[in-house]
Formats: structure tokens, sequence, C-alpha cells
């Protein structure tokens, strides 16, 4: 990613998410399939946009993610329209599974007059139920009454699980004096909770790019972003991240790894890095974001494999929660993670420089303990001085409030 | 492993451990590093035995692993004593920490006159912390006198951190009127707890067996019991299993993998298997013991995988701890293992069979959950129906507990 371009000359604005680009219209309705809270979003873009998607490498991969995968090859890459449901996942469930996930593109195709190649299905919750269609086909109905270009914030609330609250923002930027906007929305608490599932992010813009360049930008971003979190480790059925670009900006069409397509990705990277965070503060149970930075891997895969241990080590976890300064969990899973590492060479800061050498010093145990109680975002930089590989992964706390959320019955 | 052995032949022998075997002796002390509970164990061997030895793979291997290592290799593969303190790892501790494992090492080889390269030792507990060597030093002159053919027991008390009851097992079996004895301790209920470390284990027989083929066994079975356990996903700085075998049986040596070589390793791996069940049995907060058996793999690798990452889920996890028979997070590890599968082949029982070529059956939620509640061992078996791997792992549900012992401050 450049860093030519200034993040500064980017406005973020809060409170705004996927209809903040132009040309986009979002409805979130409550459809039946959970008592009360909303349950259907529904994503709409006046003109056919140029659609980057990536899938979780699961290899249960739910139903709905191969119905969305097949209309993009067919349609070569463009969407019109996205529709989520929330409650059921509509995975492990087979032949009728699909047939549903069909289904349901079709309504969506038939009361919003778009061909069904250009609409994607998306589904969270509990495994191995079906979706009631019957509820579903009348919710699409009602939601595309309901279509609004103010509809992104009730889009961004129909599609929680055990989220505690949403999660969008919106930026824009200059291109050669057209103005860019982006606009993003994202669930996931648990990568599966009881019965419920999934990570979700849904990433709008009216900027003109090429189709492949589209994908290509967002395999760039989710792979420092979306794809360095975790809150449990568990790979959901369901992750989706899909990409919208309609090109309403008016900017020159991106066609190459230009200038502007530098841009593109830096406001694309902050999109997508707010949401992320906000996953993983709002993970299941969590009481702290946790920040793992580990500089000078041999590679950056192998700085990667470091944060990520890290971020994932359930003693690491109930270390920070519990407020306990203790290092050595932090360099025994830097140890395990299969990074190459030079032992007499690695240095740890928490707050304070804690290993130096691989030799640990002296610190105030006082004061890491106090930083750990009071601040909300812990940082952790495992530097490992043999390389030039860097990487960050955010993770959380885990908590009784984890295992609380976890044990309970359907 | 050979079936043609009856494990019906070989005879279990409970509240006996490492000393059972003959010429072995042992003795269990408190030295002083931990207030009260016995710290310091010290084992024996009247005749010079040959050892198998496998190593924790985190790359912060602790000091005393690397002089083991080290005396391992100009011993030619011979031991005559281990020396195991528990309330501090010597992890992480650089130059210092590697002599003062040199400087046990040779307090064991003063008093008790053996060469310093026959001498093991060991540690678990903090990381990051020194040893006290002249209570180290005081403690082995005391262990020395104490040594004892009934000092299993004390020794298997001294090697403890979090557990919370010892664990030990001894078999014998005949071969060829030649009466062979195996006996085993072992400690570890969190990889690393609170500052604490470790999983250990010490096994001892009096067999007659090629040193070659001594390691060749232990690898062999280590693999399929010790190394298919998981409490919480962390692999320590400290792990190490020690396998001394001193001929003083009388059997005729074993020079090749024939049935009496096939006869050994099936004793081993009860051995190992009872050794390694009981680690997880008495991991840190468990109420239950949990049994993942792989079947129809497309290879022994795959297998593995996929019964290690459901073992690993926290979700799974949790799950069983709430008897909460949610068996789509049972199949999402599967899929996110690596694991070759093709969906709509897997079957997964799990009391009853609970689906069936990859679509959920309907089963009895309440049989179910009656089972998670009231079985002290959860048996999980998934059919991949693909290829002809198979693989057994063993973990423990995710508790209040576990997150009350990680959460303290040391």
């Amino acid at each position: 990613m450049s860093n030519s371009f200034q993040e500064s000359k980017i406005k973020i604005i809060m409170g705004q998410g996927i209809t903040y680009p132009k040309g986009l219209k979002a409805a979130g309705i409550n459809c039946g399939i959970r008592v009360k809270r909303k349950d259907l979003a529904l994503v709409y873009s006046e003109k056919i946009a140029s659609a980057g998607a990536v899938y979780t490498k699961n290899k249960f991969k739910a139903a709905p993610l191969w119905i969305t995968k097949d209309n993009l090859t067919r349609s070569d890459g463009k969407l019109q329209a996205i529709v989520v449901n929330s409650g059921i996942a509509n995975a492990c469930t087979g032949e009728k599974g699909l047939q549903d996930a069909r289904d349901t593109v079709n309504y969506v195709s038939q009361y919003l007059k778009v061909k069904p190649e250009y609409v994607a299905v998306t589904s969270t919750g509990k495994i191995g139920e079906f979706l009631p269609l019957e509820k579903i086909k009348t919710g699409i109905q009602e939601a595309v009454k309901k279509l609004s270009v103010t509809g992104g914030t009730e889009a961004a609330e129909s599609i929680l699980t055990t989220d505690t609250r949403k999660k969008e923002i919106a930026v824009s930027f200059d291109l050669s004096g057209k103005e860019i906007r982006i606009g993003g929305m994202a669930k996931g608490s648990g990568m599966i909770h009881p019965d419920m599932a999934t990570m979700l992010g849904f990433i709008t813009t009216d900027i003109a790019i090429e189709s492949n360049l589209l994908q290509e930008a967002l395999v760039e971003v989710i792979a420092k972003t979306f794809n360095m979190i975790s809150v449990d480790g568990d790979t959901s059925t369901n992750d989706m991240v899909l990409l919208l670009a309609n090109g309403l900006a008016g900017n020159s069409l991106i066609t190459a790894k230009n200038e502007d397509y530098d841009r593109f990705i830096t406001a694309l990277y902050l999109i997508a890095e707010y949401l992320a965070k906000e996953i993983v503060r709002d993970g299941e149970g969590a009481t702290k974001l946790v920040e793992v930075e580990v500089q000078h891997a041999l590679s950056r895969s192998d700085a990667e494999k470091a944060a990520k241990a890290v971020i994932n080590s359930l003693l690491v976890k109930t270390a920070i929660f519990g407020h306990d300064p203790n290092w050595g969990r932090i360099l025994a899973a830097v140890g395990y993670s299969g990074a190459e590492i030079e032992m007499q060479k690695v240095d740890l800061y928490l707050k304070e420089k804690i290993v130096s050498d691989g030799q640990p010093l002296l610190f105030s145990k006082e004061i890491v303990r106090k930083y750990l109680e009071e601040s909300p975002e812990i940082k952790i930089v495992i530097d490992l001085k043999i390389g030039e590989g860097k990487a960050t992964a955010w993770g959380c706390d885990l908590t009784y409030g984890y295992i609380d959320i976890n044990t309970k019955y359907n």
C-alpha cells in the first residue's frame, strides 16, 4: 500500500455507511426469522456495479456463498443488489439449502426487477436449520418498498447477531476534482456464536474502477484487515466480504495501479481496518481490544504467523483480562507460531520494553498492570530483528462473558 | 502399532510409577522454591540406561532442555539420573539460565557420583525467573539421601504445578519368560499456567532394547498420545518426555522391530495414553474429557488435523461445558482444519448419528443433552469416508474455572 497519499486528506463520516456513496439505497426490516430484532437487509445500486468478493476458506461453505459465487461468475463480476438475512445461516443444509438460496435470489430479482445473476445472497445465524422462505419472500417485498438513500444504518442493524452494536463508517476523498465516497458495514462478534455464525462485511463505493482491479484491491486490503482479526480462532462457514463499485462518482475509470488506485486502496484500507477493529472490540465478552505488531520478521508471512499466534493464545487473552503482565506467555506464543526466530535477538514491548535481546529486563509490574487495567486498547510490539517482515493483528481478551454467551442453550 | 499382542496380557498396576521397574529409585522433596508443596524430584537408575527423549517444538526452548539434549549427545543416548524442579521453568533466562541448568546437573553428578552427561535436567514453573541455586543444591543432597525403590509416588507429586492430582501408572508383561516392567509419571494442567508451565512425562522400564529402537518407539508412541492432547492450544517452552530403559529385566536384547518390539510398544502406548488422558482430564478448569475420533480421512495427517481442530475449538469446548448439542460447531471446525473433506460425505456421531452424508438428521436433542450433562467422557466420531486415515485426539471443555486460574495474579 502506498503511503504517498496522506490519510488526512480522507474525510471520515461517522454514522454513515453503505448508502453514503452515490446511487446506493438500502433497507433493514424484521421479516419474522427473529422475534423482534431486524433480520433482513437489502442493498441496491441504481447502476449495475463492479463487484469484488472474498469468501470463507471453511470447507463447509454455506449455501448462499456457493450461489453468490455462481452468480458473480455468470454476471462477469457485476452486482446490483445484496440480500442478507440474520438468524439462520443456511449452512450444512445440503441440496435444499442451495435451492432456498436460489429462491431468495429469485424473489429479489422479481421484486427489484434486476437479473438474478446481479443479486448476491448472504446469511448469518444458526447452522443446520432451513430458511423460512415465505417469511423471506414477504420480507423482501417489504424491503424493496422501503429502499432509501438513508437506509444504510437500518441495514447495518439487520445483519447483527450477538453483536452489541452496529458497525458502519463512510469516507470521502478527492480524485482529480471528483468526490469519491466509500461506505461500509460489518457484523461478527464470535466467529460462530451459539448457533449463530459469521463475520460479514459489505463495502460500497461510487468510484469507477475496472472489475479485476477492484477484486485485487479487495484481496490486498482484506489480507491486512479482516483476515488479521480473531475473536476465538473459529473460522465460520459463512464469512464473506462484498465490495460494490458503481462508478457514479464520475472519475476517469481506473484501469491500472496508478496514483488513483493507490488513493482508493488507502481509503478502502481505512474503512476495512475500522470495521475489522470494531468486530474484535465488540467480540463476544470482550473488555479489551488487543493490537499485536510484529516487526522485522523474516517475511510478511512469518510476521503474520507470530502476530496471530499471540492474539489467539488463550493464555495471553486471559492474562490481559486479568491485567497480569505475564510476558512469558507472549514469547511462548511467538515461539510456537512457526515463525523463524532467534531467541537471543527478540525484543518485547508492553507499555515498557520488557525483553531485550531475548533477556528479561527489570520493569515496573505496577505500571504495566495499571496500563492493562486502565487502557481499553492494549498494544504489544514484538521486534524479531532478523528481517523486514511486518504485520499487525487485532484480537480481544477472553472473559467469563465469552463463556457465558457460548454455553447458553439455543 | 501391532494389534497381535493382546492388551489383556498386560497387567496394569495402579498406584505405582517410575520406581516399579527393576533398579529404579526416586525421591521427591521440598527444597524451598515453593512454599509448602514438594518441588524437587530425583530419579536414579542403578544401571546406566538407554534413553529416548522428545522435546517441545517451541522455539523458546527452555535452558534445561538444551542442556539435557547436549548431555544425551555426549553420552550417546545414555542416562542414569533425572532431576526435575517445579515452581520455576528456567525459560527465557538467557546465558545465566543455561549455566544454572549446567550447575544443577553438576550437583547431581557430584552427590550421586555419576558422570554429568548421564544426568537429565528439567524444570516447570514461572517463565523468566532464575533458579535459586543454593536451595537446589541443598535439595539435591537431601533427595540423594532419600532415594528409594518406593519413591516413585513422591517424585510424581514433586513435579506438579496447577495439577490437582498426581499422574502415575505402571504395567508389566511377559517376554519369553521374563517379566518386563514399565512405569510412568506426568504433569501438565495448562500448557502454561499463570507463570507456571509445561507438560512433562517420564517413563522408566527394565527392558533390554537398543538405544535407537528405544527412541523410535518413543517417537511413535508420543505422536499418538502426548502429541494428540490439548488443554488450551498453547505449546509450552518446557515440554519434554524422557524414557529410560536399563535392561535389568534380563530379556534378550531387542535389536529389531520383531514381535518383542511390538509387545513393548503396545505396553508403552498404554502407559503414554493413560498419562496423556490424565493430563487433559485434569486440564485447568476442566469438567469433561473429550475424545474426538476421525475416521476414513485421506491420510493420518489429515485425520490428526481434523481431530485437533475440534478439540481446540473454543466454541466446541464451551458448547460441551454448556451441555449444548451444537453439532454445527464441530463440522465448522472440521471444515477449517485444513483436512480434505467432501461435504456431502461426512457423517457425525455424538451419542447418536447426527449428520449423515453431510445432511443434518433428526435427532433427540434431549438425549444428547443428557449425555453431555451426565457423562464424564464425551466421545465425538467424525467419519469423512474418503480414505483410510484415522486419528484420535483428547481435550477438555472450556470453563469459568480455566479463566479463574489463568487471570489470577502471580
